[in-house]
């Protein structure tokens, strides 16, 4: 094999890569100076050494316990619950939740294998009975299998005593009804609201 | 700078990975196991230190000459002239040509600044200099800028003695008259044969 083999079918095994565009970027890299390639190179082997798990919430991170947990003015008695630790960002750049997190690692899929032991809901429900949580927010994905595992969390959380919430699922903003599917359209109805 | 932002923004300087691709990337790379991403970073840093130019012909290869250029079968008579090495592996690909190459560097662009000086034209005048050079096949894009380039090769190469020949632009095998463009139809009807 040779090192651009070598490079390409790495950047093949990337999810959205495939065998052309993985030799494409390789071609690219070699126009460029050597030190862009290199650079890659430094951050990509020290991504797996620098970032960890959060030992209370599971999101990523350098620091242990991560920043929002360490953050003393995020309100510690509010949990979203989240599939993966890239949600995260999502809601954080929202800028409208202020509690704290907690990341599952994945969503409950029979046919990949996942069960409730994969994910982090023993620790999740650990966390509801040490600590005073007054609402634990189901932010899994509206899709089947994230609704699958709201259902499941809110079945496993419910009896602890924290209110189990889920988020609103509906048209979104900037969105066209036209283009909107029936089950969205049906939750958008079923969870309309006095103006 | 965190070091899941340190990899995003490398990432993110590739051509067509955009700042969210390139997190996903990253988010996967955090997902695999850390065999993965380590053994992307060693190739990557491996890529600028084995792979260089062939003195001859300026394809990328890890031993100079590069192995086209010392493959004894070959016909060193015949030099197809591309842009870019990433286009020998296509016409390689294709199993049809037996000659030898040369390697541009790009093409004649005058909006980015890139003139023949820029470009392996002189290289290539010696080699038919020195070399006995039957025919000069001028493979670089039918595009406005590859045309140009073309013409420019061939305005240099044809007092040298070879025969300047350009490959053939028509309706791509597979392809839809219907979804063809003006000036590609005008070419496969002013190009056509005999049956």
């Amino acid at each position: 094999m040779s090192a651009i083999d070598d490079l390409a079918t790495e950047l093949a095994k990337l999810p959205g890569i495939g065998r052309k565009t993985a030799l494409r970027l390789t071609y690219h890299l070699l126009k460029q100076p050597p030190e862009q390639s290199k650079r890659l190179a430094t951050v990509l082997a020290e991504l797996s050494d620098r970032v960890h798990r959060c030992s209370v919430c599971f999101n990523l991170t350098e620091a242990d316990p991560c920043g929002i947990c360490r953050d003393g003015r995020r309100d510690r008695t509010v949990i979203c619950v989240v599939e993966e630790a890239s949600d995260i960002g999502a809601i954080e750049r929202a800028g409208e939740f202020r509690g704290v997190y907690h990341v599952l690692g994945g969503r409950l899929s029979p046919l990949d294998g996942v069960g409730p032991d994969d994910l982090t809901i023993r620790q999740l429900t650990e966390r509801i009975q040490s600590d005073e949580i007054r609402e634990v927010i189901v932010a899994t994905n509206p899709s089947l299998e994230g609704e699958a595992t709201a259902l499941f969390v809110q079945r496993q959380v419910a009896p602890l005593g924290a209110a189990v919430t889920r988020i609103a699922r509906g048209i979104p903003i900037g969105g066209d009804l036209e283009y909107a599917d029936g089950v969205t359209i049906a939750q958008a109805l079923s969870a309309r609201r006095a103006m």
